[in-house]
């Protein structure tokens, strides 16, 4: 029987994002949305829906894992800011987006959320930012 | 002469807002935009663009406030969800937005940012606020 206290990921984000790899606290995944590289931080704990909702040593590893993945992203991307933020006024569930923005981008200088339509991904460009994740983070 | 190293609030943050209380990282301030209970928390370094670029410290110190910030943004206002973003787009100065909101709001289920026109708080509506935020916070 599963264990009705597990962590799940929400059905929506699993179908537009793509693993990359867990953290202590954290599953990171990307965005389907190949116009940005959009990642996305979700705590692997059940019934969480804000940062609040995390004890004060799960808001210290949240930190430090949005510090980590900030950090390789912008090294990777050479992006010209991050933009990082906890919404969830569609799913509930609590994840937190680190996304690499430039300013030609698609919805520059607005947030990216509700602009426009996804673009999917180049599954070889999506295999590469993908791998080089992994190899930034520990 | 003026310290040239000092922390200068971005003179476009300043007009939008309305102070509410320093705090020990963050200056705490009221957006002027009526149409959400909507703070900032703006720490007061010199030279923060993006939440990478405080020290490990003053990270632990921002997810402190912003832990406060949110708990009694929610307690005050019986908001259904909050939103927590560092964008900076258009203004660079780091500053976290902590959004009270609600389900029949201007702007749901989308970000606040970019959507609609500002409307202006009726004053004695945006000191009770103030003055609730201030009672509820260390």
């Amino acid at each position: 029987m599963p264990d009705p206290d597990a962590f799940v990921l929400d059905p929506r984000l699993e179908a537009d994002s793509t693993f990359v790899l867990d953290m202590p606290l954290s599953t990171l995944r990307l965005s389907g949305d190949a116009r940005y590289p959009w990642l996305l931080l979700v705590p692997r704990r059940p019934d969480l829906t804000e940062i609040i909702d995390l004890d004060a040593a799960g808001r210290t590893q949240l930190m430090d894992e949005i510090t980590q993945v900030s950090t390789a992203l912008r090294e990777i991307t050479g992006c010209d800011k991050l933009n990082v933020g906890a919404l969830g006024n569609v799913v509930a569930q609590l994840h937190v987006h680190v996304i690499a923005r430039f300013r030609n981008d698609a919805a520059w200088p607005g947030p990216v959320w509700g602009v426009g339509e996804a673009q999917a991904w180049d599954p070889d460009k999506r295999a590469a930012l993908v791998e080089a994740l992994r190899r930034s983070l520990p």
